[in-house]
């Protein structure tokens, strides 16, 4: 049937176009049917009904997809019934617990890159996997399927080192330490990183205060393979760009399926060629890995997968149940980790992590008693020399001082109201603070955290510090540490039980 | 953060507004997030990502939402990231394999109605329902929560007779005979349909060929109680209106979930205020039961519902393997319902299913021998004088003749191109047919099958008569017809074996 075409501004991962009631039903399709949509080309839409509102004959659509199709307004386009595509009944195979062939997952793959699928037709998949799952061998296939929905890079150098953490700590600044380590021992490490998605602040957040992080692919392969490492945004690379699409209807699910989560990972560091990966699996409360168990099954799970790929995988389940350090923002944890490599021996908690994760790399890659030759590289100096030739590699200052780094000029102590010892610190609650302060997109929010678990407080002690660039933001931030205290403090005075157990 | 708007026209089940990346960030929102809009009043609303194109500062909405909160164009509105509802946890819940309660059933449901979940979330929550399922405990408070977010009729007349078919057989033009057989036994029935969904012709789509079908509940209950019989469209009445919306969601995945067939049926027959209920359930190849098994399982399901609920459910499992008689289309099967009414004798499958079903609800009414009794009530002309009474409170003609409907006048007889005995009859491949032609939305348009399972038909013979109401659906109707024939014709003549068995 044809249409007079009305073009409206708009971009969404899913196309949609509004028809009259009349003719949805004259071309025989209901809400949320695909439609094919014909101008000068043909694209696949989402119909929705518009009561009352589109007169008959005429169809109104995006502008992207006026464009794709090559019409403007007023243009003429036929619009057809258009069957699902077979990865809709892959998709029902799962919701019925089966197994899927590779060409089944890769049906499934690049439909949903190539918006042939729906929102509603991607949920009900990643429900599907969420409770039915996949064995390892259907990962594995999940894996280089997405992997290959994207660039896949090549290095001229090899091995090819990576390092990745599962996330949900605050304060965890040791992505440019762990690089500058490795790649001063000699090792090529070229690692990508994300910004913040639920977070305060994402390692590519903190990292872009002081260097660029958006690096071409030519160029991120020239530092890598000329200074041994780069910090780079993965998200300035096209590598399995099939995942945000994913992430952007997991998110308001709340859910990370265990297929999708390892394939999601696995198939960024199969595009970018790594050959020897660490896992960094913080484990605490408020992480996406509570207990040691869970931690220990993705562990398993990782390196079952690596197996199966050809990827050398090791993991380190690290202790999570507080901050790393003690600045959370992107400016603040910029200072903190510069000022580690610039020698200061402070927080401690940073550098044992950091030495740890560099040291398990360095012995993969054949040095022994790794943790100590990573000290021994940051204590020296030949970490921080790293660090800044990439930094500059990477357009940032050759004179770049921690110092020179400046955070929000709003600022406000919170002082402990009575005296004890710190039981426990919500990272939540921390995240939540430094988010209502404006991180990640204000640089200067955030906060410092002068007392971590177990210290004694007296009351009257500063506890944190809350930095802002704005009055109001740093108002609404102190508002939600009153209302969210990420502190829990205790005398730690022993109830006197009187001498008699009952039974 | 305060936001200019812009409205554009849209009407959609889900609220989405365009927001500026930054914007986006700087209320801490991701893609598919919920945000409340205040204006004069507040509404929940999903925020898409509009790359370069809305302005930092705007929003664009739909004018449905705009008027929803008060503003018009240019008005200033607030706009903060909104928590999920609590129901999202209950979906998760039942994504986990786990038990719902009342009171969260009764959240999800009430969410959907208000459209404060989105289509992932719905669709994610029908997915779990389709793998996870509900105990029979849980589908009975589905189904009252589903009958709460409507109208409930109440009449001052007890038993409220009702009946049901699970459809997906075409031509099933029974509901008129059953209504007035039982009406004219002195029994109540308000009998609401549907218009097609999928199938070619909906009760309520050929009905109104005839009389008004749109009956306000006021209207309903009067001519019901005076009357004794209605066949009104459902659709008018405001009854359990959230299963229009998971409708709209499930039908894109192709799937139906028990649980959600169950409560979708039977909360409506809760609405009307039914005490009494017969469900015909067609089994046969290409219908939603296609198995004895299964359409034994389905009896159970509905009798045991029926229990939980206090309503009295019994089923009848009927043959679908053909269309039922042999008109399918609006006008074609008006007047083949209406023919029988007025006595005609044929198609003898029509009046069996009709006879069978009305004397099941005559027995359930305490009348023995219910078949024998609804075949005289037909016979004797009781049932076409209670037919005409029903009509006519309904504004149809008082002087209605089947003779008066006259089918689509564009018709091209399809032939048989050789002998033999007519196999099977596919179900789905005359839908099809009798969509291409223009079915439901042209009343005239449909066809006449003349030769049904193990008829013996010769060369030449017409098989059937495509009707349309233009030339070029004829000739699409046509080709549809030959590239999927409904007809298995084989020539039945048995392979002769050589006397020797193998072993």
């Amino acid at each position: 049937m044809k249409f007079k075409v009305k073009a409206y501004v708009m971009n969404s991962s899913e196309q949609t176009i509004l028809l009259a009631d009349e003719d949805s039903l004259a071309i025989g399709v209901k809400e949320n049917d695909r439609v094919s949509v014909t101008g000068y080309r043909s694209a696949i839409a989402v119909v929705t009904h518009a009561k009352d509102i589109v007169p008959r004959g005429t169809v109104i659509m995006t502008k992207d997809l006026a464009d794709r199709i090559g019409v403007g307004n007023d243009g003429e386009v036929d619009i057809k019934y258009a069957h699902a595509p077979d990865s809709v009944r892959f998709i029902r195979k799962k919701m019925d617990g089966e197994r899927l062939e590779k060409e089944q997952i890769e049906a499934i793959v690049n439909d949903i890159l190539d918006n042939r699928l729906s929102k509603i037709e991607v949920s009900a998949w990643l429900t599907a996997l969420y409770i039915n799952g996949m064995d390892i061998d259907e990962i594995a296939d999940f894996t280089m399927a997405m992997a290959n929905t994207g660039d896949i890079v090549k290095f001229s150098r090899s091995p090819v080192f990576d390092f990745h953490s599962l996330g949900g700590v605050p304060g965890n600044k040791i992505t440019p330490i762990v690089v500058s380590i490795v790649a001063a021992a000699g090792f090529m490490i070229p690692k990508t990183s994300s910004r913040a998605i639920s977070s305060a602040c994402g390692t590519s957040d903190f990292v872009e205060t002081f260097c660029d992080v958006e690096l071409e692919s030519s160029k991120l392969k020239a530092i890598s393979e000329d200074v041994g490492g780069v910090f780079s945004w993965g998200g300035s690379m096209n590598l399995a760009p099939v995942d945000d699409l994913v992430i952007d209807i997991e998110h308001p699910l709340g859910i990370n399926p265990r297929a999708q989560m390892l394939a999601s990972i696995m198939s960024k560091k199969v595009a970018m060629g790594s050959t020897h990966l660490l896992v960094d699996i913080p484990m605490g409360r408020d992480t996406k890995v509570p207990t040691l168990e869970s931690a220990k099954a993705y562990a398993r799970d990782l390196m079952d997968l690596g197996d199966r790929i050809g990827m050398h995988v090791e993991c380190a389940i690290t202790y999570a149940d507080q901050p790393i350090g003690t600045a959370v923002g992107p400016i603040l944890e910029a200072k903190e980790c510069i000022s580690i490599l610039e020698g200061d021996k402070h927080p401690a908690s940073v550098i044992e992590k950091a030495v740890e994760c560099a040291g398990i790399i360095l012995e993969m890659g054949g040095i022994p008693n790794g943790a100590v030759r990573a000290k021994e590289i940051l204590d020296s100096g030949e970490a921080y020399k790293k660090f800044m030739e990439i930094v500059v590699a990477q357009n940032g200052r050759p004179d770049l001082k921690s110092s020179d780094l400046v955070p929000g000029e709003f600022t406000q102590d919170i002082i402990a109201s009575s005296s004890g010892y710190v039981h426990s610190i919500r990272n939540k609650n921390v995240v939540l603070i430094a988010k209502t302060a404006g991180s990640p997109s204000d640089k200067g929010a955030g906060l410092k955290i002068f007392k971590k678990k177990g210290q004694r407080v007296e009351q009257g002690d500063v506890l944190m510090t809350i930095y802002a660039e704005s009055e109001a933001k740093l108002k609404r931030a102190v508002e939600m540490a009153i209302s969210n205290n990420p502190f829990d403090i205790e005398g730690m005075l022993l109830k006197r039980v009187a001498g008699i157990k009952s039974i």
